[in-house]
């Protein structure tokens, strides 16, 4: 169960309303009515709670699993214990979502503006917002309807956030045109100079970075991720997509939308990224490259080159992945031949 | 000396004190009642001056070096000059640590609640807290005796933090449960939703993240370092372990006691590491791994397998330390030989 | 154009003072006195516009570009459409650094203490300075002339800093000393504790540290950038060195003048650098190293090894870079091969 000292849950739901809830259907012939009160990790659950399984390393957990009623691949289904309800679906991450939502519907925070925010006389909130203690917002800047702006947030002058979103605490944005329905998580640093300089032996000299940071709707940025405004042109991050935290996103970059970006990946200036690009933990890419539209980087790839969309790249340098795994196999036996001769 | 401007020290200590302090014994007959006055380094130390060797690279600074008195592994002795006491000890670095705490001993803070800082009405603040500039601590929030919470702090609703713990400037802490002793430095960020989405081609599904952060007693965590929430377990950080600046923890992961893990690592979801896992800079470890006790992890490996207790791996991807080596001299070998062939 | 909500354009120019002020000659028989109201990347540029072309990748868009001027290479300007008048120089980028900057002088900004900033009793402000909202000057901070200190950031008991300096939003200094003319961006952390434990199995025990960070002038750093103040030595970022964001430096490291260091790379402790140093994105290096004056680094290098003055190394480890490249395209033909031969 979650922690009452920071959750607090709702339902209880039917079977029925779950399978509802979640897309998912139930199998075999068990009781609609039967209510559940929670949703669980598998090897945490009881009989009150939902729980899924989405991930064959945990098969073991699933087949132990005390869980009431699960969501669960039709094909894993005959793995589970005698007592479990199964609610059988394709995509049980995805209907778990769903389910634990309901559970744990947003909590609509009341309209506030904390007497120690500081808000600019320009400055022109919408409707239901809440600003938290310490919360600095500049001259003109704008902002929807029903924000959460955390405590000690730094929205510079001009910065427009649209409606229901929500800045952690501590983050700073300037030079930004946020659209509606983002989270920014805490830390996070978004519009400030892009790293240009025309570099010189005398010393480098800094080149005014004038363009904006253009967040669209639906985005998540993760807790401390940096996000460069643009030198002339912006930055742009597509609609509906998800970045980790620790990410750096350099001046004039433009990510297309549902582009996954994970956490402590780089992306080097002025690269174009196609949509529902994937780019794995720790990647690096270099500037000026276009990334096709679905392309899956791996972990802690190094992409030198332009990819093209749908492709799978993975290394440092980052080659197709069948090539990549063939070159560390290859290695790995000549290493392997070389010890043998007692070299 | 250290900057009287930011430090100041206690002393001086007698030859015999240090031997004491330290638990190193003092090599050959030597005034014990000599006095040192500060901590130095070999090679801006003068006579009295406490330094140490711990390093082979610094023998020759060690062999040149004004220090009246060292600390010393009784192997490496024989170079020091000829002016200088001896304090002979199994572990230099160990010793000297004991040395400067002596030196420079922390400094109890005055308890104090600035005004400007806004502490929630249902909070809890333990005796002798100092609550800095601009801090904001949530409702139902509690801090133990003794705390030390940085300026523009935000701790969210709920939160728990044990005694004698210290919050950098500007750190952000919410659904977290903090033992005793913490240290945490500036700009850190514990407790933010995990990256937790049902991907898909319509748009990413937004995953509740419904457990907490653990933090366990005398855990440091290093600047601007970030640390996910559980999805419904949680995340812990064992007791003793010291995690350096820009590291990103993801949800579910469990780091036992004493673990170690440098700058800019990342461990993916659900990853559980043992006891004293040593973990190097920029390393990436992929989610739902076993990573045994005491195992060692170089910098900048990518691990995608299971790391045996005890194991030292490197590499990306990670293999046994002695193989990854073979490898790189078996392909600068090939590498080497075509170029002979004049290819 | 620049996004007036966040940027005032000035000018006009004509072309005869671009090329004065960027150091450019004319070429043909133009009009000197045509005049341009603003810059624009070369897609985006009309006929009042200057624009540059300083990277062979966007040649074709030079081609096709409806800029009415540009600073080009004379090697490239046979490309150029024929009514776009050009701007010839050897250092493009250079070139339209100062025209950037003519057009979009930085503004003064106004001298102003917040009244919600918290400033130390003790503390000196240089006069001109602002102070943004929730600032926190600790005591006997020093602060030079015309300095712009941004929202909530927090200065630590004893900082100096020089005249001319930009500390964005939410950024936390201690224990360092900052030049002249010295920009840090939001969320930077500089001066905390470095990573000095003396490691054990009973536990690891935290090392004092001493030291300080010393920021030389016309230094800039990047968002959520981590500099640890050094052990007992001092952590120094030389003069003019550029740093981006996410990058950690640790303690008792030593840039020389002119260094860059791009996004997320990394250098372990006491290593020593020399004047105009350059590593690449994601680079490691290790502890206690010697990187030789204008080295260079490539992106994601892991570096073990001192490197010479001059040298450019590549990969992890980090070899000279021919052979870094002659190791990859071995490894694949290798592949090839194996792939060749049915295996």
């Amino acid at each position: 169960m979650a922690d009452p000292r920071f959750y607090s849950v709702t339902g209880p739901f039917t079977l029925e309303a779950l399978a509802e809830i979640s897309g998912a259907r139930v199998a075999g012939e068990v009781n609609l009515d039967a209510t559940f009160t929670d949703v669980a990790s598998l090897n945490t659950a009881g009989p009150a709670d939902v729980s899924f399984l989405d991930n064959k390393h945990y098969i073991d957990d699933f087949a132990k699993s005390k869980a009431g009623a699960c969501l669960v691949h039709p094909d894993l289904a005959a793995k589970a214990p005698p007592s479990m309800a199964l609610l059988l679906t394709e995509n049980p991450y995805h209907a778990y979502a769903w389910v634990a939502r309901s559970f744990y519907s947003a909590v609509a925070v009341a309209a506030f503006v904390a007497p120690s925010a500081v808000v600019g006389e320009t400055a022109i909130l919408g409707a239901g917002c809440r600003i938290e203690a310490g919360a600095v917002i500049g001259e003109r800047t704008e902002i929807g309807r029903r924000c959460h702006i955390g405590a000690n947030v730094v929205l510079g002058d001009g910065v427009v956030v649209g409606d229901d979103c929500e800045i952690g605490a501590n983050a700073s944005l300037m030079y930004c045109i946020v659209g509606r329905g983002v989270i920014m998580h805490a830390g996070v640093c978004i519009g400030q100079d892009g790293f240009g300089f025309a570099l010189g032996p005398q010393g480098h000299l800094k080149v005014p970075q004038l363009g904006r940071v253009i967040v669209e709707d639906d985005v998540e940025i993760g807790a401390n991720t940096t996000i460069d405004r643009g030198t002339g042109p912006d930055t742009v991050i597509g609609a509906g997509s998800k970045i980790d935290n620790l990410v750096q996103i350099a001046h004039n970059v433009q990510l297309g939308r549902g582009c996954i970006v994970v956490a402590q990946g780089g992306i080097a200036g002025s690269t174009i990224a196609g949509d529902f690009v994937m780019i794995g933990g720790q990647v690096g890419v270099a500037g000026h490259l276009r990334i096709g539209a679905g392309a899956r980087i791996g972990g802690q790839s190094g992409v030198m080159r332009d990819v093209e969309a749908g492709a799978t790249v993975i290394g440092s340098p980052a080659v197709p992945a069948t090539e990549h795994w063939r070159q560390v196999a290859t290695l790995a036996n000549l290493s392997q031949k070389g010890r043998m001769k007692g070299k």
